[in-house]
């Protein structure tokens, strides 16, 4: 196995939205969520999902979204992500300063529909208007596909399907491409075999991998996709974030534990590993659990010469 | 990357003692270890590391040991392996039936000296006694060299002494001969350069590892080592213990997790998956918590025919 060394890693840290969406204990307050942010950030996270700009009664967790950015002082805000579902999300967005924006798109009518209430292919025609119209306000759109690897509707996803959305969201002019393992049923070789594919028509350095560690191999994926030639790739702090079809399951792959990973395979991720431990650790503590899902935050970085 | 396909891994279960000796809720009851041992037999688990032959006075956890060997019925015990401190424990071990044994040496001075109150040498010295009467009642003797990628003591732990040490104790005829990542400090990297050094003075099939999931590369360090060759490892169902050198944090790597992603790979691990994940359920039942660090026996197996 070769092993690229020094290769720059873009880790977007997700947990401000996407791990705290599903969060049992119920809404977080505004106060949380901006020091966790803001610890992100601090701590060297190359970029951070902040918010969702949706609806308040379809989303009422992320009700609080511009309550979190005005705190984060005014616009532009670089760095900060926000998940946006349509046009109107985008208009918000923009409103609050917001550079980047997200939007997902599910890779099968069924899940798609679950979603938002539409087929993929009508999500992809909006599509083409949100990229020009972000574009035009000089603010970056990626655009993730989830449920590549498995679908909780339809089962097994063709890989073939998948790189086909991914060229067509390429060719529409998205900044980064991503797939998303949303269920958490990735393996490694399942995630070299849909990137060799992928990778034929997006690439590298636009090309996006979201992996949840539903069943244990979440870091392994990571791994398996940098050495795949994959730089850029979300994750949350502490591994926060459920899986809405796997209850008491755990969700997003743990972006410490990755970095960990990475760092030691070469990777150039530009973060402070302690400090971003000391966020995880804040997060349990502002949230009011002993621990989060991730491992590394609660064993710290490891000294060996203050073993 | 060569994908080595249809290679056998032989996994042993260790959650009823490396697992279950640290379990901070106290002694665990006779029944639910036996419980547990018949569940990972049943679902296929090669072999399972059973029970402790230590002073009652030493680890007061394992003072049921002979009841639990009693339990499970009149030896031979195939597939059962027993942890021995020393001569006295393979005497006690051979007396209940026991057919394999692991004696486990210190990489360093100091670890060895903490655990088992002498130098590595003297215990090296012991060891020849052991294998030869362990062998002359037919009984197998693994040995497993702790903390060769960190010490809690003295730090980092020089690869080419490891090597060393493990060249030694395979020409003293140990059966099996194991590195341990004890604290749970090893990177992918690391793993391939120790295993290239041991592999030059230690045979593939008498090689085997055991990985700690304490900073959440656990799964990807079994991954890397059997793409190097490796087909022997420990881990524990649902992933159960803890590390003594780091309070909270997870210890051996959940054996399921890590066989779904050997099996992934193309290893033939030879168990009933789905009945493994039972049995990690049924553990965290009887000790009365949610839910065990691993990840698989929470979300489940996914079957894509099925979503």
């Amino acid at each position: 196995m070769s092993i690229p060394g020094g290769r720059r890693v873009i880790w977007t840290d997700v947990a401000p939205r996407d791990g705290l969406q599903s969060w049992p204990g119920g809404p977080v307050p505004t106060g949380v969520k901006v020091r966790l942010i803001e610890g992100l950030l601090a701590a060297g996270a190359p970029r951070v999902e902040a918010v969702a700009m949706v609806s308040p009664r379809a989303v009422p967790l992320m009700a609080d979204a511009p309550l979190v950015l005005e705190a984060l002082g005014p616009g532009p805000l670089p760095r900060l992500r926000a998940l946006i579902p349509n046009p109107r999300g985008l208009e918000r967005a923009l409103e609050r300063g917001i550079t980047e924006v997200l939007v997902t798109v599910g890779a099968t009518d069924a899940f798609n529909r679950r979603n938002v209430n539409r087929d993929v292919e009508r999500s992809l025609a909006e599509l083409g208007g949100i990229v020009t119209g972000a574009h035009a306000a000089g603010c970056r759109v990626d655009v993730a596909l989830s449920v590549v690897f498995g679908c909780p509707y339809e089962g097994r996803v063709d890989p073939g399907r998948v790189a086909a959305l991914c060229a067509r969201i390429a060719e529409m002019g998205a900044d980064e491409v991503g797939v998303a393992d949303t269920i958490g049923v990735a393996t490694p070789a399942q995630v070299r075999d849909l990137l060799a594919r992928v990778m034929a028509v997006v690439p590298a350095d636009r090309l996006s991998c979201h992996f949840h560690d539903t069943r244990g191999l979440g870091v392994a994926n990571v791994l398996t996709a940098f050495h795949a030639g994959v730089g850029r790739f979300d994750g949350s702090a502490g591994g926060i974030g459920g899986c809405p079809f796997a209850p008491r399951s755990t969700g997003n792959v743990c972006s410490e534990d990755s970095l960990l990973a990475l760092a030691a395979e070469g990777a150039e991720v530009g973060v402070d590993l302690a400090a971003y431990c000391e966020v995880s650790r804040r997060l349990a503590a502002d949230l009011g659990v002993d621990a989060l899902p991730g491992r590394l935050h609660r064993a710290g970085i490891w000294d060996p010469a203050q073993p």
